[in-house]
């Protein structure tokens, strides 16, 4: 197996091992960790791990392709990079590492309304081919003035449903990274520990919510940052606010956390293109369920009605055949992407999309499908 | 998410680790601990994390309200403070703390009656609000004389039937704090290794049963006063002696430790006003079924005919909005109060009510409960 | 609760944590120890509490009787003592303390083959109430003069018929006591460390197998003696073999270790008045079923026809009502008793049987059964 | 029970535990390790062990027999050794060690493709009796050179169907093990760290691929060497080229990996003589099932129609009888004889075989099976 990646990070628990080294307590924390007791985090990957796939071995078959059709474009892999807030703050630059890194093996980059990139810039290195994922806004004209610019660089809006309320998570409330955050002793001295992470944080300067500044006011600092977010983000969706952005959207129009067959059926009622199957890497609703069982239940019922795409539990190029041999038609992956840019920096979502298309390939020979659409005659029952 | 308590202690466990710092090792295997193998204590908190709830987000949701309707009070949450045998042993004054806390919160808080503090006191404290848990005695006239004391304080009587007998618990048999309780050598260590807790319970005075004392001979030793709680609590209920409570009683009456279908219906018959599904805190019967499990069987028969509240293995916010989903109508927490006490001392029942309501109320926003009667519609069977 | 023995050692647990520290670990491994992978040994106790029971609380109920008559004599509990093969080794003299034990509580001790006791040293310590066990011989001419000597002395016989060959035991074979026994430098250094069972040992002289040196020639050193065990013990049962015992035996007879239906309806033709439901504390076949499972099977379609015990395990009261209530007539503990004897020597058989006396009426005042016989109704299926 | 073996190695875990002492670090990850995550080599061994039979003590069995006809060809034992690749690697000249030891004992060994040592030496040592494992290449003159060669030394060709790609086995990777080899400065160290491995290594020489040297150029380092390997073996199997080699191959043909019904139907179809459900001990497709559910897929639909036999997750004489009683014809086992040549080097393979039967026949007697034909009738359904 000739290797195109540096070979001491094969797998994305050796890439979240590394992660773990290299990054202060807090940010790590914050990127692993899910909310409550964490009963919904270890159910993602616990129960993603019992679907199991059919080899089949006495058969032509000239090669598996990972190409796969999604909203009019051809991706290399049928799988993308899924948004995580405050990227910046995990690893510096992190958002422009993975755009980058999306674009140059053809995979869709989702890029966050928290970022700490503009829409500008990653639309300009994606050279217009970044989605955008709205965290809606409680005003009207904030939303309008962001689908706007939006709307003038991104083929496909994902409008994220499953943040109602902030999730309830230990750790980021005890590291003080709820909001508003706090930085405390613990939080410097954690930072101290970690000079290779602090020295590219000086380089690129704090991390901010680049997208948001425009519409925030000048010298705020934490304190104030923390209060602007909990009003500018607090509400929720319905249909009304759905269908007004249905009509604004010329684009490809994606909800993201649906679970719920009622939530299905709004969707498709209102004209939307797909949805990502997700419960946040569970880090919303504890009590939840495994975002495999929830892909199981609404492939069933709604395959080829709407686009469903997935998200959440996947760590690997064989969670991903998982998914796509129960029914989902597109992966998203947030955690390990950035498990590998902050265990590998700038090389961390080149390596991270190469080793993940090879277990995915690998798992396709094996299986001998020859295209992504192969995968569900696998699936054992 | 702004907050109103101490970050430093988000969640139940974090709560429990500090308590175990805090008090005396007696004092937490006490808290902490289970009757025989644990088994049951085991089942209890593994088998509630086993029950899902289904989200939605694409919907209208104006407020989560917590408010409750029971007995003809609306209290502020769906949840109250279970009582704990000997808890001004765990924590200096703990049942004033907790019934303060309680009234503050408007939950209710149930008195019981091996407490350290009285009737009165407590009634005092919670302007008449306070529920009286009655541990029945086996003569009919120290029964009388309590439940006398308590009709004139408090609105609704909790009897405790599931213990005919005490709990066979290892930790509590090693320690000495069966009955009649060993002050052992091992137990003076354990104080001297905990200043903080000796310091309290130096100044508040050795816990004593303050509620019978009236009913105790003066200057009773350890050993005295175990032969007397022996003699003065041994024997078990039956309908006969249900019946003349419910005779005695004006105000609502409440059975706590149901779980047989066959006292469900002689409860109802008798005109019982609730039950309460429990066993214990896994503190009795090592071979019972989890408490969800029998709230389950019980809910599905009998929900409409009585009250059904529920108690042992609930641990979090989402711990109540399960039980509530599966078809509780009010939750009670024993153990969870305890350790917040344990840890934070005088703000530990308020930091402990807050986190619980704040865990409940974002389960409800995602789940999209305007009202506690929503719940069940989320279950997912 | 009154305690009438040792606090520090409350459960089975706690003996056999403390036996782990007085006896040598060759000894140790013998006693804990499964064979093979130990599969069968973690089966026998995990399946076991899978078994629920549902308590009654509202009934009158004067005393929870633990009395139960078995091939008509009246036995103070429903449980008794198996037989371990070379009990003195464990701790020296166990025999006779454990047969004591029985006697003075007034349930069955069961004598084994390789007992390091003669027949008529327990019977006299039992006042012939010693039931016993025959490790059937190759040769008839032993078998005969051994019922002999028993008829004598015992009013149960029991045929052990699970070993038709030696358990492959892992741990035995490694510290050298499978046959021939080895003396190995490691277990010497082993005794070294524990000097309070090595002084016993050299008091109480080296272990012999004392009913089997009449048969025995004399001065034999440790590998002759194993050569006799291998030769004298070789073989197995069959329909004829049991019959002819039968025919000689004019007491009760019982068959140990039977699972398969096809021997429960031999044994009943050949009009066996027991069989204990044991897989040897699954020391004899790694891939069986537990002992709980085999007991649910073969009760369902033979209750009635042939007096049901069982065996394997079983480690506290709560086991015990637990294979009561699944329909078990009466259950026999081995290692637990040894747990007990090693840890806490002379006083370990009366330890031992007061905590599973005490263990198993606190089930039963919980489950409001008054008899043995009513436990079945308490199962939860 | 009368030891013929080394009494310290008892089971399989305890021969593993030694080579893990043993042998550098890459060679026992190379070894031990699964592919991806290794969930599926977890499944391999933990859902075996689920598997449970029914002794039966009653009834008269004079002795069990191993003895099992497979191809014409009566063998001591219903067992094999597989192939892995690289042996010597692993321990030096344990290609020879192993068919030395399955020779005296009359089963089969398997010889690899990529082993180091040769068809003819190996024939020798076996008298002829070696199984071929084809690792099929990608060149058709190649391979008919080697099917050439095996047809003058072995009765029975068996085709290596599951590896259409090489596994994503991480510790392989990181270790260098993957194809090139890699000699890192981490495993130099390694070998430092192993006298005993390093000596043996250096006396017999740098490991090579044998039969497969007159195909290569002379002087190939290790990284052309790995080029050689991957250009020499990629592609995969079809229906065409089974039936070609089936054409050629006079003797009896064996297709290894075959899971997928689809593939045992052309298996009949094309005369195949057998086929060995595997998974490549869980080091091709994690996402794969246990062997031990495919075999029980398999054998229900097409046991009588070709001669199905196991591989992958046995580690025991209980786990050859579980296989066996499921409806295995045969039973082979990789790791476990590498487990015990690493271990114990020129007495490895005796000792393994010997332990093997020894509880391979344990279980048998406990089941009372005289042929390995009757461990059917004892599955617990």
């Amino acid at each position: 197996m000739k290797l195109e990646y540096n070979p001491r990070y094969p797998s994305v628990e050796s890439l979240r091992r590394k992660a773990k080294k290299r990054i202060p307590r807090f940010a790590f924390d914050y990127l692993d960790g899910g909310c409550n007791e964490e009963v919904n985090l270890q159910k993602n990957t616990s129960e993603i791990r019992e679907i199991e796939l059919l080899p089949q071995y006495l058969k032509k078959h000239s090669y598996s392709d990972l190409k796969t059709q999604l909203f009019g474009h051809i991706y290399n892999s049928p799988f993308g990079i899924a948004p995580i807030g405050l990227q910046g703050l995990i690893w510096p630059n992190s958002p422009e590492i993975l755009a980058k890194g999306a674009f140059n093996h053809n995979i869709p980059f989702i890029l966050s309304t928290v970022s700490t990139s503009t829409i500008e810039r990653v639309s300009e290195i994606t050279e217009g081919q970044a989605w955008f994922q709205l965290y809606h806004p409680a005003e009207n004209s904030l939303r309008d003035q962001i689908i706007k610019r939006a709307s003038q660089h991104c083929p496909v809006l994902v409008i994220l449903t499953d943040v109602p309320t902030f999730g309830y998570r230990n750790k980021e409330i005890k590291n003080g990274l709820a909001m508003p955050p706090r930085m405390t002793l613990h939080n410097v001295l954690q930072i101290l520990g970690k000079p290779n992470w602090a020295l590219k944080t000086l380089i690129n300067g704090q991390p901010s919510f680049k997208i948001l500044q425009p519409y925030m006011q000048k010298g705020m600092n934490m304190h104030h940052l923390g209060l602007f977010m909990n009003e500018a983000f607090n509400g929720r969706l319905d249909e009304d606010k759905i269908s007004a952005i249905r009509e604004m959207w010329k684009g490809k129009l994606v909800l993201k956390g649906i679970v719920n067959e009622i939530d299905v059926q709004k969707s498709i009622q209102i004209g939307i293109d797909g949805i990502i199957v997700s419960n946040h890497g569970g880090r919303q609703l504890d009590a939840g369920q495994s975002s495999i069982h929830s892909l199981i239940n609404i492939v069933e019922k709604y395959k080829g009605k709407i686009k469903i795409m997935v998200d959440s539990g996947l760590r690997s190029g064989t969670d991903i055949a998982r998914t796509l041999a129960v029914g989902a038609e597109f992966a998203f992956l947030g955690r390990t992407f950035m498990y590998g840019t902050a265990a590998l920096g700038e090389e961390g979502a080149d390596h991270t999309i190469r080793i993940l298309q090879r277990q995915l390939k690998q798992v396709m020979d094996q299986l001998c499908c020859e295209k992504i659409e192969d995968l569900p005659k696998c699936l054992i029952k």
